[in-house]
Formats: structure tokens, sequence, C-alpha cells
């Protein structure tokens, strides 16, 4: 059997873009190494933010537990006992980015199956924090690191990138159906019906 | 205007994972780092063994010269002086590697334009080849590092990713048509037609 | 003839590793693959988010462009023209962190030459910025993502790093002596004596 | 406590930067991505490829067994469930590598004790193997990748690094002395007592 296909983003619905259509955000600071030899983010690394995205949402929103001791005591309700698995990913990259900016990344659900589920997450470049600040003074005693600001809802994301999880048991790799409660009920208040694949719901080859 | 959609490989064809469907090979060593807490290949190396390849492919074969000093003197044709600009990519994985093996890439064109080019490019999980052998000896005052064996033309990828770059200038950015000489001969010379895309030969959603 | 030796933070000293010791900072949002498989942040990876706050302290405050079309004009002072390059690193690595946190990254200048300078990190593990928090509401239309809290100036470094970089010609790679002055007066802000090597100001092996 | 000092690598000895001073090696393909801005390998990049010699060569040669699942079996002896915790690590670079390279990696153990090991890393540029190669047939139905050729014995390294493990236990992190006998033997047959640290067999700062 085959896995199921990918899911590109569509490249035409601008609309898919805005930034308002996604529900859940992480600041992702650039790094040096992210920039190739032609001065940009390259193509590869915004699969490394979706991820960073993607599994602290679980991890913080989902009670999902990455990593777990050999000798670390099961969950208590054995089916929990998952992790996701890549099936698939996409991206289409509209407008390039350059270290040294934050990519301020939004994740939404489109797809939500019995074990598997489709994300789709839209990147916005937002300029270095730091730039144009004066070095931070201790503020009785305290350190704080410059954060970036706003971003306007009508904003269009710089790339989209999509990914489809499958939820398996962490033993035998299987696809646990349903996935955990924690894992669906998480995943379901990130869903935005409105980017639903159209058509009978399957990813169009 | 939108960038052309992604194309991603299609699930269904176990032909296009074989081995004997691709054209240039680069091993690429894993890194402790690729595998992720749940004792795979994250899934976003194969992207950076895929960009591994089709550069040096570029660089060896296509007399890609992709760092240039701001002095060096500019290419002999002005039209030449390119970079390959990447609008989309897309992966799926069909069973897991993990590290410490060696990824054995394979590179073929399926879609060749004006200015952009289609690559997909299978992944083979070939075992660490220093596994089983002893420490080597220096040999006349010559040191060599194991290499990874043969791998079958039967055998099929474990991964399959595609990626579409189109040359642009690299000062104004803007799709150079048709693109370099060398560039273009280089590309057909490992173009499939058998795995081109179908249909009208444009890449479906 | 050789490079300088490396200058590694001494062990003993913990007053090194306090916040307060540090003059810029730089939020570095942790990535999933940036965990390894026994679940704590690889050690190269702390190397990744010291490059990039020193870099983007470079881009930032000291006026350096790394990235120049071959075409660019160059700087109306030639001797600006300049890229730093990386002679020696080390770390000491005193507490795990994991992700999902977010780095906080402090630099300091701990030796400043005519064309070289040894910078000293201090990284500091941040909770999770979404960690417990609700969804974000787009308020007025606009988009914010949770930004880490304050660090308390007592607080030590998990690791340190050190780098030294030696501003070389970017065409003949060969140091500048003095520096470019925008840069000079960069690394001068955020020096700090009191950390500076002891001795001769030599760095010890 | 403080953890144990680094020890980087004297800047001085060229001997210690010839090739026929290592002991095992693994060639490591460079990527896109390891070029930074300047064309060249980034300085972080040599860690990740000195951890994939080290662990490949743990795996490998030492049954060291990085992943378990949560309920595989323990080892037999349960001394043997240990992991590597880095606790410093250092870099020399002399002289840069550029993508499309192959870095081969050679390793050898300076120092041994009960619990922890130094190792020291030199780093050679192979040239990449499929310049100036035609492109592959399939041979009898087999496919093979070029592999760089021989290294001179006597060629030094353009970076060399160093790493301190602690073998400690995978559930209390606590150091195991004696580390483990496989790991022991292994790690003893790549020990080079030339290149010791002298002194008191101290790492100096």
């Amino acid at each position: 059997m085959s896995p199921p296909p990918p899911t590109p983003p569509p490249a035409k619905a601008e609309g898919r873009r805005k930034a308002s259509g996604f529900r859940y955000w992480l600041d992702v600071q650039t790094r040096w190494i992210d920039n190739d030899q032609y001065g940009h983010i390259n193509n590869a690394v915004y699969y490394l933010a979706a991820d960073a995205a993607i599994n602290a949402y679980l991890v913080s929103h989902c009670a999902l537990q990455p990593y777990r001791q050999p000798t670390d005591p099961p969950p208590s309700d054995p089916r929990a006992d998952v992790l996701g698995l890549m099936i698939s990913t996409s991206a289409i990259y509209y407008a390039p980015a350059t270290f040294p900016c934050v990519l301020r990344v939004g994740l939404r659900v489109i797809k939500l199956g019995q074990s598997s589920v489709t994300y789709e997450l839209g990147m916005f470049e937002m300029p270095d924090p730091t730039k144009g600040q004066g070095l931070p003074a201790l503020e009785g005693g305290k350190v704080q690191a410059p954060a970036p600001g706003e971003l306007d809802g009508e904003a269009l994301a710089g790339t989209l990138t999509r990914a489809t999880h499958v939820y398996v048991d962490r033993q035998n790799r299987r696809p646990v159906r349903p996935m955990p409660e924690a894992i669906g009920k998480g995943l379901q208040a990130v869903r935005v019906e409105e980017w639903a694949e159209d058509g009978e719901g399957k990813a169009r080859l």
C-alpha cells in the first residue's frame, strides 16, 4: 500500500496566505546558517520552522510527550503513547526571507482524520527585533530581549507549507485509530474549516 | 501573479521509486543530528540531501558557480550569471532511515522548461560502511575511508522528493529565458522522459 | 603560521555565567531537529545560536553587510568591505536544555584587538512562551506571538561559548588592521572589561 | 561543582594535524546549506561532522545503542545502558572548505578516563567525487556512487576539533564508573598515546 499523497498548498488562492487565517503562532528566530550563498533563507529551513511550530503546539497544547526514558512509566492510557510519523510534506515559496529576521509561523489544521492530520503553515518575515534598538539595560535586575512587533492580519505569508502526520503507536508504529483524545481535541482547536481540502476531502494530485 | 504550483511525487507508481530510474548519484552520509527523538532521520533532512545532490550536480556538470566575490569578473556570457531560485518542493516518505546510514541520492529531471526545471530525487538507505570493518590501516601511507557498496537497480527509494528551480539573473532575480546553455545541456543529460509529468505537461494540483 | 589558539571559557568562575554580565540579547527559538535522540539540544546547536546572535549584532549594530551582489557598488570606504572569519570556537555545557524552549542568548566582547575579537556568549533556557497560553485572538486585526518573560540577572547560563573572529578583506581574505570603525565601535559597546582574559591578555592553552 | 574544562587543540603542533595520526575514518558529504554567505563551510558544521564520526564509531565499533524504545528490553548488563553526555567542545579552523566537497573525518582518542573520554578529530577536504566523472551507467543492474580517492598520510587537517564525553546512566544521568566494557575497549582501540595531553594529564586552560 502507498502512503497518502502529499497535499500541496494551492498556488492561486491568495486568501490562504493571510495571517488572519492561522490559529497558533510561534516566533522562530532565523540563524546565520539558514541563509544560503544567495543571501536568502534556504528552502529546507521552512520545514524546520514548520516542525518547530507543529511540535511546540503538540507539546504545549496537546499533551504530546515526545521523549520518554526507556524506564519511564507508560502513560496511564496506553493508547496515548504515540508519535507523529510524517508521511508527506510540501511547500510553495512566494517571497524570500533573509537572516537576521524572525519567521512568525502560523499554524492551522486543514484536514483531521481518525489517525492522521494535515497542517498548513504560513511563514511571515518579521524584521530583526534588535535592529534600531539600544542595548538593553538591566531593568530592576531583569533581562528582557526585544520581541518582534505586531503583524497585520491582512499580511500575506512569504511561504506556505503543508505536512501530514499519522499518529502511530510508539512501539509497533501502526496507526492508532482514533488518535488519543488530548491530541484530537488540541488539533480540533486550531482547525479552520474554511481552508479544508475541497472536493471529496482528499488531497488531489 | 502566483508562482507555479508544486509538483508532488505521485504516490501510487511504485516504478518511480526504482533505483534504475535515476541518472546522477551522490552519497550523503547522515549525521547524528539528523535523527530526531524518535530515532529516525527527520523529514526536513531529505530536503537538505536533495539540495546537496542538486547543487553538486549543477556545480560539477553544469558549470554553475554559486559563489562569486563581488569583485570577481562577471562570466563572459552575462546571461550565465544566474542562480536557481526554489519555488516549490514536496516529498513522500515511504520508509524511515536511521543514522548512521548513508543516503544514496539519485537525481533525474522530469520537466525542463525555458527557465525552469523540476527535479525528482530518490533516497536509498545504505548501511554504515564502517560497520563490521576493522580499523583502516595506512596502506602505503595513504588513507582511504570505507565506501558503501552497490545498490540493486530494482531497489525502491525510501523517500521521493521533488523540487522546482527557476533560473534567474543574479542581480535582478528575473527569470532568464532560455536558461544558460551549459545548464540546459547538463539538465537534459539527466532528463528521463518516462517520468515526465503526464497530461498536458503541467503539474496537477 | 598557526592561527591563534581558541579561548575556552574557564570552568570555575561561576560569575562568568551570570545573565547580568552580558550586553546584547537575542531570543533564539529552538527547533524540533535541535533535540537529539537523548531528548536534549545537541551540542553543536549552541554554536548555531551563537552565530545567530553574533551576526545579528554585527548587522543590526555594526553596519556589517554580509551579502553583497557581485554588482552591488562597493562601500564608499573600501576598507569596510570585510567579513568575519572564524578561527576558533569552544563551549562548556553546564546544564542541558530541551526543545521547545527559547534560548535567550547573551553576548559580550571579552577581547578586542586591531583586527580580531573574542566573543563570549551565555545561553539561558527560557520556557516555551506558548505553553499555558490560550490561542491568540486577533486583536484589532493584529497578530502577536507570545514572547518569553524576563530573566533574572543572577541566573546562570546553561552553556557558555566563545568564538574568535578575524576581520578580513572580502577579496583577498587578509586581516584588515584596524578593523572598520563601525565594527570597532559596535564591538566596543558590548565589551566587558571585567571578563577580559587575565594575565597578559592572551588566551591560554 | 564545575564540569571539566574544555581541551582545545594546541595551535602550534603541526604534527597533530597529520592524517596518519588518526585511526577511524568517516566520509561526510557536505551539503548546500553547510556553506554560509561567504562561500565556505560554516564553523558549526565541523561539530556536526565530528558528532557524525564519533557516534558512527560508537554504534559500529563500541556496541552503543543510542535509541531504545521505552518498551525495549534493557541490556543484559544494566551498566551498559549509557549515553554520552557532551561536556565541552572546541575547534581551530586552519583552512576553509567549500561545498560540494567531502569532509574526510579522522578520529582518535587522546584521553581516556574511568567514565570520560576526549576525542580529537581532523577534517580533510576531499574534492567532490562526482566532479569530472561521467554519469554512472547501471553496471549489471547495480548502482554505485563515486567515492573520494585516497588521502596522503602527510596531509594536514583543515580543521581540528575536540570533544569530551562523560558516559552516564540513561535514567539518572550520573557518570558510570568504569564505563561499559564494550565502549572502553572500543575507545582504547583508537587511542593514540602520542597525542595525549601532556603535563599531568589534565587539560590546560
